[in-house]
């Protein structure tokens, strides 16, 4: 759990022992940072910590619209000012790093930090909580098929580390457990802002996959509805519950530790598997024991075990090829949604990567990207042999 | 129209005035060659054409399965053979190439050829018209959830020209003609076979989406059913229809022709637009005016005009960033599907590029893949714009 950071030394002790303390401050653009500190000197109040952003910022710019694609029924975000972010900067100009003397100040105006949470300069959504939350759609060029709003939603940086050549697999465990208690935090938040359907904390890792700024972060979007993967899940739930009485992902983590093929870690309260239909070369999931949905209804003993085995998963990622020492991965967390039909869902990470041996990607091309038929170079049983064969 | 290559000597005056003959051949491994000739010495006999394969092959593997996600679904086919399959190997050893003196044998016997198609070595769906199509699907680890059957369908590659350095958009317009022909003749002949639910001709241009030959040639996937972008296609439509008494793709060609700011290009028998969701950061859709199910369907005039809106369109995603003389590209043609539901169907053509700059690539990455949410970069009417800013 987490304690507010005002007043400074009103940390309390925390289910699982673990302490964290949260200090918010506004950004010299009105942007919202969290601080979520475990060092003692912080947590105690003891060590202070720089809360004013003296960068003279131009206003964020929030002019996404969304559009419905009326050929497959999704929203697609149109972020045109995105085009601009930035892009691969020397490490030297890291706008993630804490800011130091020496070079020009970063996202976060303190010296060091142990993570931290900040809303995106460059968001695909925003203006969750605020009055686009309830902007009607509107029809394009005056016609019935196209309909377009406002992209509601909120995008959050989150910084494992003040270590730009860290990664998460090289975190102790003490901080790996804040970042799930800053992911908590934040779903929690993010979830009771108006205009909010989902929230999704990832990590995408790795020059492979896009990644333009290599300091260790992930990101938190919160969109405006269930996202077509979870709208997708949603309907599946749904016949599921109809057909059979149960909860579907709740019933395949029972088949999957049923079957034990697939089984990559086997804990008290989670378990990673390998879906039976893994889409990605390599792919594993990780769900609790227990029907929780979402990162905010765990208990202490499950945060814990999290930080433990999650860590665990992606060292498994990073010996996955013995000469790639550092795998590109997407790692992103499936929540219930916020609101309708949120007892369908339950939370479970999905884990992949697009590498499909040392030197070779696996592209999304004609098949994949234009028909949505996947193929896949090799089973999930192998995926899942070799996942428990790299275990620490 | 195509005439059937033997005897030879018999070709036909053609729908159009273009002239194709197809001959067809067994490879050494039994997989079968067509070759669509335009020139005329093939056409009317008097030139002659290899049509023995001498090689040496083992045989093709065709080991792939389809697995059926549960969270999604959708069915994933594991093609674990396709691990080995060739991988940029040396222009020198192209297999694509025609096979000439003192270079070894490639997949085409003949030492030039027009246009031709043949099956895939390493094809992620195979055993269409055969045992294969029939057989049952079964569970596997004898649970309920996980459905698994053979990949059943079947993987031609097409090569549009023997020249190895040429590209589509650099064909003659003749040459782009008898694409259409073997395309048709494809679409019809897939369709043809038990087991095959949709007909996918499609297009992988460039290293950057994963191309691992760089002769110019394309693919056509026989699915056995639907594939996803379909069937989510098919929903959509079925429920328009149900609505509003018409036909999806026709009403949005309609608006699109009304409201114009999207249309690209305007002949007298095909469209092209931007979509109005335009979910990659240069994309554009083609369709012909007159309801049709697929390429096969199309009348002469239609191919003619084809042939040149379709160059046409290549050669101005060629001239989409000045500084990027061949844009890589994904163009696939959505087609009607096979059997069930095939009325709500109608051909179009999706062509897109993941370049959202000239040295940037869109990669897909949590948003996308993740959580299946789309975010673009730019505006359809902004790629519009351009597209129409660089016609010939």
């Amino acid at each position: 759990m987490t304690v507010e950071g005002a007043p400074p030394g009103a940390a309390a002790e925390l289910v699982g022992g673990h302490r964290v303390r949260r200090t918010s401050m506004a950004m010299a653009d009105g942007r919202e940072l969290l601080y979520f500190d475990d060092s003692p000197g912080y947590v105690d109040g003891t060590a202070t910590r720089e809360t004013r952003d003296t960068r003279d910022l131009p206003p964020v710019a929030t002019t996404s619209t969304m559009r419905f694609d009326v050929l497959t029924g999704e929203w697609v975000a149109l972020a045109a000012h995105r085009m601009d972010r930035t892009f691969k900067p020397p490490a030297d100009l890291c706008p993630l790093c804490p800011t130091r003397p020496g070079r020009p100040a970063g996202e976060v105006p303190a010296d060091d930090y142990d993570v931290v949470v900040f809303e995106n300069r460059f968001p695909s959504y925003a203006g969750a909580g605020g009055p686009a939350a309830t902007a009607p759609a509107t029809h394009l060029d005056g016609e019935e098929l196209w309909v377009t709003r406002p992209a509601v939603g909120r995008c959050e940086v989150i910084c494992f580390t003040a270590d730009h050549d860290a990664s998460v697999a090289s975190l102790p465990v003490s901080r790996v457990r804040t970042v799930v208690e800053a992911w908590a935090d934040r779903t929690a938040a993010l979830s009771a802002l108006a205009g909010v359907g989902q929230v999704f904390p990832f990590e995408n890792r790795g020059e492979e996959i896009g990644v333009t700024l290599q300091h260790p972060h992930g990101q938190i979007y919160a969109y405006p509805e269930p996202a077509p993967r979870l709208a997708q899940y949603l309907g599946r739930a749904a016949a599921h519950r109809a057909a059979t009485g149960g909860n579907l992902l709740a019933d395949v983590l029972a088949a999957e530790r049923r079957a034990g093929t697939r089984v990559v870690l086997a804990g008290e309260r989670w378990t990673a598997y390998v879906p039976a239909a893994a889409r990605w070369p390599v792919e594993v999931h990780l769900a609790p024991h227990r029907d929780v949905p979402d990162l905010a209804a765990l208990d202490g003993p499950e945060r814990d075990e999290l930080a433990v085995v999650y860590r665990e998963l992606l060292r498994r990622l990073d010996r996955y090829f013995p000469e790639v020492e550092t795998l590109p991965y997407i790692a992103g967390w499936h929540q219930a949604p916020v609101g309708a039909e949120r007892d369908l869902g339950r939370l479970h990470l999905q884990a992949f990567s697009i590498l499909r041996s040392p030197n070779k990607l696996k592209y999304l091309a004609g098949s994949e990207s234009g028909a949505g038929a996947w193929v896949n170079d090799t089973t999930p049983e192998r995926i899942a042999e070799r996942l428990r064969a790299v275990a620490s």
